[in-house]
């Protein structure tokens, strides 16, 4: 058994199963391994954006990690963006980066980089492989490194003699701690907190705090002090629709994030940071909490948040379970003229249970959140770094972490063009997902954060930056060039004739919606 | 003026004229400072990919640096790929990085990332912009740093508030020094070398002396001595075609190498570093040079090549000019099966002269490059760092460099999927470039590969992972999608007519080798 067919058994071992994969030359014996090894399946992405933004994606959904098989250091480069996503997520992943044979890295050969200080920027772990022999332990710790909570990017740079040198076997699985207990004394002071004053307060909630356990815990508590329940504007992800405990989400623009807060006294974190705005912008401030209002950490990112929630629900003496909850809203399927509001409403009509719901529609994607808010219950997974590019991979991941629930990827042309390849993995793969492109031809939030930012109007060849209508982007054409069966949506009836045959078909759509 | 509209000025005084943009919130400033300096070509490419290997061909065939514009952190790492194939061509790029108000970084939100660190790891030189005031002497001395010999990755952090702050104006050109002219005694000896002891000589270059005036020179040397004229696989620029002077391609693989360098007791380097091999193999050498071949340094890749072999040329006595050029010799254009060979020969007879040939058609590759040693005198550039999805960008680069000049991308469709969002740049600017896909649904050279580094012969799952032809890619449509006109070609005969068409034509157009 050589290093790298160590290194697959050990992933297997410890629960890794699923791997996204761009390889080249110096992860072939990575690679061939994969038909020794039981119960690793690999999926083929045609680029490594892809490959890491699958491996954020399915991370969120099956709680674990997948690995990633990326090329040197170019091709941990491309992954960049989505690892970064990814770790604003708190998504655990796996990276296994092959590297030039240690004896060949003398030669500074044409694909030599700096892939260790190059993985630094976008890992919490880091490690590379010195010996086929201790390849399998080194696999076993970036997996737990990986588990944490939250999860973190764990990259394993793999030279190439590491992988085919001779090993002794995989490593046994290393157990994984759960999160610390959120200490008593601290549940006691904020239950005074909530319970004592008669301040208006609220309580931030991220992390495992947002799944369907800790919100019937923070729905408890609500209803038991008054507190209102928020989440971030780009949450990891968010358990919600009928029947689930409603959280506010704060607004993306720093004067609203002002607004929205004003006259909270006490905000209380549960694995999440103050609100601050998103891009800074001249004369404004960047914090957005208000003055005088009083931060108090309940549960830190590392900490058991869902526990926290329920300890802080007995605290204060809750009813057991909470009362309110979102009642479940069909819109009626809506007519004429297509929107961010009509297609809202049709997909919150047709939406099915367990939908994993991933929104990268920028500007479009304020109606449709707002009217799944009441849809079947779903999963709802946001852009937690901001780089876009990131909703078609994403898809990828969560599609083959969920095998059974239908995806939806509502997606801003301007950042799908970033990753476009995914289409053709879903199509391969025959991924239970339907895309949902809103065609502006714009990056439109730039037509607003020009002015916002004080740039002015903007010239012809400044708003020329912001248009990508010039030739048009054919998103069918696009797809069905990669295997993905397509449409075009014109008018709010084509699009839920389109949807909902989508949503009753299975494998990959993609609808074009103009607007 | 604020800071942004400085650096604008100061890279029109500094003779940078183009830019390659990405942009988003951060660099609105920038943006909006385009309509307001004259003689600034921003070139909107839709993923950072595009915007660094376009910088990548602009600069090998500008001979200066183009500026990029990207997006923080994760825009710079989208572009790291094409940087590091950029570093290794010695091509002159100067970024333009947008990062969030240095009073925001506090804050971590989001998009924050270790910019400086990722930075380090594809630039030759990094700076972040501490002033508004000091933005524009900042921007002057990036440039100079992109234009040293060879060109190098100049990285300028310009964090918000230093682009809308208000600034002086701009900065003065800097004078760019030449390279260093190599000692008169490293001249003498090699000539002496060359001259005396009539042992097998092999002169290999890189740099300046693979343009014509180096080429010129070289063959003078190669005349009076009986040196042979080497270059490496992967050029950054090459002259070539008829009436140039000839150099010999080392070969791609370890042992091919070996084999082609058996028996040469004397290496001189022009520019070049020794040849090692690409990848390291189980058991192989990396090191490529014939044991006891003498390695001599006649010129380091930032000393003045052409000038180096010029005085060489005259200190052995050479003819003032060489008499052993490419011939012209155009193909019959060929019918029945396409391969690589009848697709080499339909170009070969097709080209226009001052063509720029752009090749990343890797595996099918060899034939066309081959054929078009004797085709119109062209300008050929490769992928120096290996990273595939460098050459559809650099062919938008190019373009824009030289509108006047035909550009030919051959491309392997596995890279082609890495960057295909440059066809829609190619579109929106017109610009003049042929791209020719050669589709075997696979990454190809890994079939090789896969072998050749002893993994076997590779199970089901192995091979799965190399084969990108299901579904099938329909590079036809994925050309339409973008607003490039494309056609298929599966005969000889259809080929060269689609490209001979091509040819008369102008625009980008993209034909599908289906191989």
């Amino acid at each position: 058994m050589n290093g790298a067919e160590s290194l697959l058994r050990t992933f297997v071992a410890n629960g890794v199963d699923a791997c996204f994969a761009n390889p080249g030359t110096s992860e072939m014996h990575f690679v061939a391994a994969l038909d020794r090894v039981e119960g690793m399946r690999p999926v083929l992405c045609l680029f490594e954006g892809v490959v890491t933004g699958a491996a954020d994606g399915y991370g969120r959904m099956a709680g674990k990690p997948a690995c990633t098989l990326l090329h040197l250091g170019p091709g941990l480069g491309n992954g960049f963006a989505n690892l970064h996503n990814a770790r604003r997520a708190g998504a655990p992943i796996v990276n296994v980066v092959g590297d030039h044979a240690r004896f060949h890295l003398q030669y500074d050969a044409p694909l030599t980089s700096d892939v260790v200080g190059l993985a630094r920027t976008c890992s919490a772990w880091v490690h590379v492989c010195t010996n086929a022999k201790s390849v399998a332990a080194d696999g076993a710790r970036a997996v737990l490194a990986a588990r944490g909570t939250p999860g973190q990017i764990a990259t394993l740079v793999l030279p190439a003699d590491t992988a085919w040198d001779e090993a002794d076997g995989a490593a046994e699985a290393l157990a994984v701690p759960g999160p610390p207990a959120v200490a008593g004394a601290t549940i006691d002071a904020v239950a005074r907190l909530l319970k004592g004053g008669g301040k208006k307060a609220a309580i931030l909630i991220r992390g495992a705090g947002l799944l369907a356990e800790g919100l019937e815990q923070a729905g408890r508590v609500a209803e038991a002090t008054g507190a209102a329940l928020l989440c971030d504007t780009f949450v990891p992800r968010l358990q919600r629709g009928a029947g689930r405990v409603e959280v506010s989400r704060i607004p993306y623009f720093a004067e609203q994030i002002v607004d929205f807060l004003e006259g909270y006294e006490e905000l209380v974190l549960v694995g999440a940071q103050p609100p601050v705005s998103f891009f800074a912008y001249p004369g404004k401030p960047s914090w957005c909490v208000p003055e005088g209002c009083r931060i108090t950490y309940l549960a830190q990112p590392h900490e058991d948040q869902a526990g926290a929630l329920r300890a802080l629900a007995e605290a204060v003496g809750a009813a057991a379970q909470p009362t309110k909850r979102a009642g479940l809203r069909r819109p009626e399927l809506p007519a004429g003229a297509l929107s961010q509001v009509s297609v809202g409403m049709a997909i919150a009509a047709l939406l099915p249970e367990g939908a994993v719901l991933i929104d990268e529609a920028a500007t479009s994607g304020l109606a449709p959140y707002g009217f799944t808010s009441t849809a079947a219950p779903h999963d709802y997974l946001g852009l937690t770094g901001g780089s876009i590019g990131w909703g078609l991979p994403v898809s990828v991941g969560a599609a083959v972490a969920c095998p059974d629930r239908k995806v939806v990827c509502l997606h801003g042309d301007g950042g799908a063009m970033y990753t476009v390849q995914s289409l053709w993995t879903q199509a391969r793969e025959k991924l239970d997902v339907i895309n949902v492109i809103f065609a502006n031809r714009s990056y439109a939030i730039l037509n607003i954060e020009l002015m916002r930012v004080g740039a002015g109007n903007g010239g012809p060849l400044a708003l020329s930056m912001l248009d990508i209508g010039d030739p048009t982007l054919d998103f069918c054409r696009l797809a069905e060039g990669m295997g993905v069966a397509a449409s075009r949506a014109t008018t709010a009836e084509a699009f839920g004739d389109q949807f909902g045959d989508a949503v009753r078909g299975r494998g990959p759509r993609l609808i074009e919606v103009v607007l």
